[in-house]
């Protein structure tokens, strides 16, 4: 990795751990140069304006809740089923829960998108190219499941996440006996 | 109402209208005085600490978002079914896309439960009693489906709440019709 793509990715995860724990209000230039420990300034050099910044950031976060090459190629190998589809549904959930700071910055930058037109516009264009990619990923691998039911496990599974990351309502439930849950009940028959 | 209480109100409202435009850092004492148009010291007057204006905060979502006395009265009159579930489900959802301030502004200290162990304690108290409530009255009502189903219409109205509101990914399905299918799929046979 290029020594600039390195320090841009150390800024970006600045960004988001600032985004998590100081809200959509607190990312700033200057706040993320303080959480990563460089010379105030240095975030502006490698992100020009706010926008700019938000789009770098939205890259990031694509790449750490994207699937790991490993996680692909396990169930890559599996026949099509509705467990192969619950596994890929705890796949995501756990690396979204792991993710803990990015998924909590997602949803800031979602409730900044309903404050902010310009953001709106770079948050729908994301958010839907992810859903055409779910739709497409899972009709490519012979899945069950279409338009309709993958933006059901959305909405499902975004709340989900909000629920276990904040203030859990049914906490002694274990998150993957939820995804299943939510598989048998959505899912149609393959 | 007595007076005092009419101002509390439009107090707590303005805060309802801080936290959603201008996210959970936005919202001060003063950030308040300046919303609803009173001398500065106002909202202190009425909620002495940070603590005391969420409490405040929360009683009134509370109220705008509880159901109006002609929506329980006209479902009251049905008998149970899954039709009647739907029609709670969707009362619900109308409510919180109509009230989107107070929606938005409840994400909003989700979210700051989720940097504030002391706001934690308010919000979790605060959903597992609507969470108990809900239950309750479900089976009071004898309508189909416990503590399982209620968990999983939680998160999904939630994640389907929080899609809406802000960058929607399939906006051309009515709202209605994603309420329907999650109750068709998560609801047991009556």
């Amino acid at each position: 990795m290029a020594k600039n793509e390195a320090r841009r990715n150390i800024l970006a995860d600045a960004g988001i751990a600032v985004l998590a724990s100081e809200g959509s209000r607190g990312l700033t230039h200057r706040a993320i140069d303080e959480r990563a420990g460089v010379p105030i300034g240095t975030a502006s050099n490698y992100f020009r304006s706010r926008d700019a910044l938000i789009a770098g950031l939205f890259e990031r976060i694509g790449v750490r809740l994207g699937p790991t090459s490993e996680d692909l190629a396990t169930r890559a190998a599996e026949k099509p089923s509705r467990a192969l589809f619950a596994g890929y549904m705890r796949d995501i959930v756990r690396r979204l829960s792991t993710e803990r700071e990015v998924t909590l910055a997602l949803f800031e930058l979602r409730l900044e998108s309903a404050r902010r037109p310009e953001l709106a516009e770079t948050m729908a264009a994301w958010q839907r190219a992810a859903f055409e990619g779910d739709i497409a990923f899972n009709q490519a691998a012979g899945l069950p499941g279409g338009r309709r039911e993958i933006a059901l496990f959305h909405y499902a599974l975004d709340g989900l996440l909000l629920d276990r990351l904040t203030s859990p309502i049914d906490p002694d439930t274990p998150t993957d006996d939820v995804v299943d849950a939510l598989v048998n009940g959505l899912l149609p028959e393959i």
